[in-house]
Protein backbone atom coordinates (compact mmCIF):
# COMPACT_ATOMS: atom_id res chain seq x y z
CA UNK A 1 0.00 0.00 0.00
CA UNK A 2 3.13 2.22 0.41
CA UNK A 3 3.49 5.21 -2.25
CA UNK A 4 6.80 6.35 -3.85
CA UNK A 5 7.39 9.38 -2.49
CA UNK A 6 6.91 12.30 -4.60
CA UNK A 7 8.66 15.13 -2.90
CA UNK A 8 11.91 14.82 -0.75
CA UNK A 9 13.01 17.25 1.81
CA UNK A 10 16.80 17.87 1.80
CA UNK A 11 17.77 19.68 4.92
CA UNK A 12 21.06 21.77 4.34
CA UNK A 13 23.54 21.58 6.94
CA UNK A 14 27.30 21.78 7.74
CA UNK A 15 28.47 19.40 5.68
CA UNK A 16 30.22 19.74 2.20
CA UNK A 17 27.96 21.32 -0.34
CA UNK A 18 28.78 17.73 -2.60
CA UNK A 19 26.90 15.75 0.07
CA UNK A 20 23.52 17.89 -0.89
CA UNK A 21 24.42 17.67 -4.24
CA UNK A 22 24.28 14.42 -3.99
CA UNK A 23 21.28 13.61 -1.85
CA UNK A 24 19.27 16.12 -4.19
CA UNK A 25 20.36 14.07 -7.82
CA UNK A 26 19.32 10.54 -5.33
CA UNK A 27 16.08 11.78 -4.36
CA UNK A 28 15.25 12.97 -7.91
CA UNK A 29 16.42 9.89 -9.80
CA UNK A 30 14.72 7.57 -7.33
CA UNK A 31 11.49 9.32 -8.80
CA UNK A 32 10.94 11.97 -6.38
CA UNK A 33 9.17 15.27 -9.15
CA UNK A 34 9.93 17.68 -6.74
CA UNK A 35 12.36 17.96 -3.76
CA UNK A 36 12.65 20.80 -1.12
CA UNK A 37 16.30 22.38 0.29
CA UNK A 38 15.96 23.68 3.36
CA UNK A 39 18.29 25.10 5.40
CA UNK A 40 18.71 27.98 8.23
CA UNK A 41 21.43 30.72 9.15
CA UNK A 42 24.92 30.40 7.41
CA UNK A 43 24.19 27.44 5.99
CA UNK A 44 21.65 29.44 3.38
CA UNK A 45 24.63 30.13 1.10
CA UNK A 46 25.41 26.37 1.25
CA UNK A 47 21.91 25.80 0.24
CA UNK A 48 22.01 28.58 -3.11
CA UNK A 49 25.39 26.32 -3.79
CA UNK A 50 24.00 23.18 -3.55
CA UNK A 51 20.67 23.79 -6.01
CA UNK A 52 23.20 26.15 -8.36
CA UNK A 53 26.10 23.14 -8.41
CA UNK A 54 22.82 20.92 -9.20
CA UNK A 55 21.43 22.46 -12.03
CA UNK A 56 24.82 22.62 -14.08
CA UNK A 57 25.31 18.98 -13.15
CA UNK A 58 21.78 17.82 -14.31
CA UNK A 59 22.46 20.27 -17.55
CA UNK A 60 19.55 22.09 -16.62
CA UNK A 61 17.13 18.77 -16.35
CA UNK A 62 16.22 20.38 -12.84
CA UNK A 63 14.34 23.71 -12.31
CA UNK A 64 13.90 26.30 -9.73
CA UNK A 65 9.97 26.53 -8.83
CA UNK A 66 10.03 28.35 -6.18
CA UNK A 67 11.71 30.43 -3.20
CA UNK A 68 11.43 31.72 -0.19
CA UNK A 69 12.99 33.07 2.72
CA UNK A 70 11.84 33.31 6.25
CA UNK A 71 12.51 33.30 10.05
CA UNK A 72 12.68 30.83 13.29
CA UNK A 73 13.11 31.11 16.39
CA UNK A 74 15.85 28.53 17.94
CA UNK A 75 18.05 28.03 21.09
CA UNK A 76 16.63 27.26 24.76
CA UNK A 77 13.40 29.90 26.23
CA UNK A 78 14.98 32.30 27.52
CA UNK A 79 18.02 32.56 24.88
CA UNK A 80 15.98 32.06 22.05
CA UNK A 81 17.59 33.71 18.71
CA UNK A 82 16.43 34.70 15.18
CA UNK A 83 18.05 32.88 12.44
CA UNK A 84 17.07 33.37 8.72
CA UNK A 85 15.72 30.39 6.97
CA UNK A 86 14.95 29.52 3.17
CA UNK A 87 13.50 27.42 1.05
CA UNK A 88 14.03 26.16 -2.46
CA UNK A 89 11.48 24.31 -4.33
CA UNK A 90 13.03 22.16 -7.25
CA UNK A 91 11.45 20.06 -9.29
CA UNK A 92 12.51 17.85 -12.54
CA UNK A 93 11.75 18.66 -15.71
CA UNK A 94 10.18 15.65 -17.75
CA UNK B 1 14.20 67.03 -16.13
CA UNK B 2 15.75 64.18 -13.59
CA UNK B 3 12.86 62.19 -11.93
CA UNK B 4 12.97 60.15 -8.65
CA UNK B 5 14.54 56.42 -8.88
CA UNK B 6 11.86 54.12 -8.44
CA UNK B 7 14.15 51.63 -8.16
CA UNK B 8 17.29 50.96 -6.09
CA UNK B 9 19.70 48.24 -6.15
CA UNK B 10 21.77 47.42 -2.51
CA UNK B 11 24.83 45.33 -3.14
CA UNK B 12 25.10 43.08 -0.27
CA UNK B 13 29.13 43.20 1.08
CA UNK B 14 30.81 42.49 4.62
CA UNK B 15 29.93 45.12 6.27
CA UNK B 16 27.33 44.54 9.29
CA UNK B 17 23.78 43.32 8.11
CA UNK B 18 22.21 46.50 9.88
CA UNK B 19 23.98 48.85 7.62
CA UNK B 20 22.35 47.08 4.48
CA UNK B 21 19.37 47.07 6.45
CA UNK B 22 19.76 50.95 6.90
CA UNK B 23 20.47 51.12 3.46
CA UNK B 24 17.19 49.52 2.25
CA UNK B 25 15.23 51.06 4.39
CA UNK B 26 16.60 54.47 3.62
CA UNK B 27 15.94 53.83 -0.26
CA UNK B 28 12.33 53.02 0.52
CA UNK B 29 11.38 55.99 2.94
CA UNK B 30 13.01 58.26 0.00
CA UNK B 31 10.45 57.25 -3.24
CA UNK B 32 11.43 54.02 -4.19
CA UNK B 33 8.80 51.43 -4.52
CA UNK B 34 11.06 48.66 -5.36
CA UNK B 35 14.57 48.18 -3.96
CA UNK B 36 16.29 44.67 -5.22
CA UNK B 37 19.24 43.28 -2.75
CA UNK B 38 21.87 41.59 -4.38
CA UNK B 39 24.58 39.52 -3.05
CA UNK B 40 27.19 36.77 -4.16
CA UNK B 41 29.06 33.64 -2.30
CA UNK B 42 28.90 34.42 1.56
CA UNK B 43 26.90 37.26 1.80
CA UNK B 44 23.82 35.55 0.36
CA UNK B 45 23.49 34.54 4.21
CA UNK B 46 23.56 38.49 5.27
CA UNK B 47 21.64 39.26 2.62
CA UNK B 48 18.10 37.12 3.85
CA UNK B 49 19.54 38.46 7.26
CA UNK B 50 19.21 42.32 6.29
CA UNK B 51 16.12 41.63 4.16
CA UNK B 52 14.21 39.37 7.65
CA UNK B 53 15.33 42.14 9.93
CA UNK B 54 13.98 45.16 7.17
CA UNK B 55 10.71 43.03 6.94
CA UNK B 56 10.43 42.74 11.12
CA UNK B 57 11.90 46.61 11.39
CA UNK B 58 8.91 47.94 9.04
CA UNK B 59 6.31 45.32 10.43
CA UNK B 60 5.52 43.86 7.17
CA UNK B 61 5.16 47.43 4.82
CA UNK B 62 8.01 45.63 3.28
CA UNK B 63 7.06 42.96 1.19
CA UNK B 64 9.52 40.08 -0.82
CA UNK B 65 8.11 40.12 -4.63
CA UNK B 66 10.74 37.83 -6.06
CA UNK B 67 13.42 36.13 -5.47
CA UNK B 68 15.96 34.54 -7.88
CA UNK B 69 19.77 32.65 -7.56
CA UNK B 70 21.89 32.08 -10.20
CA UNK B 71 25.57 31.96 -10.84
CA UNK B 72 28.66 34.52 -11.76
CA UNK B 73 32.12 33.63 -12.88
CA UNK B 74 34.78 36.11 -10.56
CA UNK B 75 38.18 36.33 -11.23
CA UNK B 76 41.10 36.94 -13.63
CA UNK B 77 41.57 34.73 -16.85
CA UNK B 78 42.69 31.02 -16.20
CA UNK B 79 41.70 31.37 -12.13
CA UNK B 80 38.05 31.95 -12.54
CA UNK B 81 35.56 30.49 -9.87
CA UNK B 82 31.73 30.20 -9.40
CA UNK B 83 29.88 32.15 -7.48
CA UNK B 84 26.48 31.50 -6.26
CA UNK B 85 24.16 35.13 -6.65
CA UNK B 86 21.38 35.74 -4.85
CA UNK B 87 18.60 38.82 -6.02
CA UNK B 88 16.04 39.85 -3.75
CA UNK B 89 12.84 41.98 -4.58
CA UNK B 90 11.61 43.86 -1.97
CA UNK B 91 8.43 46.49 -2.37
CA UNK B 92 6.97 48.97 -0.06
CA UNK B 93 3.20 48.32 0.65
CA UNK B 94 1.11 51.05 -0.18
Amino acid sequence: MSEKPSEGVIYVGSKPTSSYVLAIVTQLSQGSKRVIVKARGRSITRAVDAVELTKRFTSGKVEVKDIKIGSDKVGEPGKERTVSTIEIVLEARE
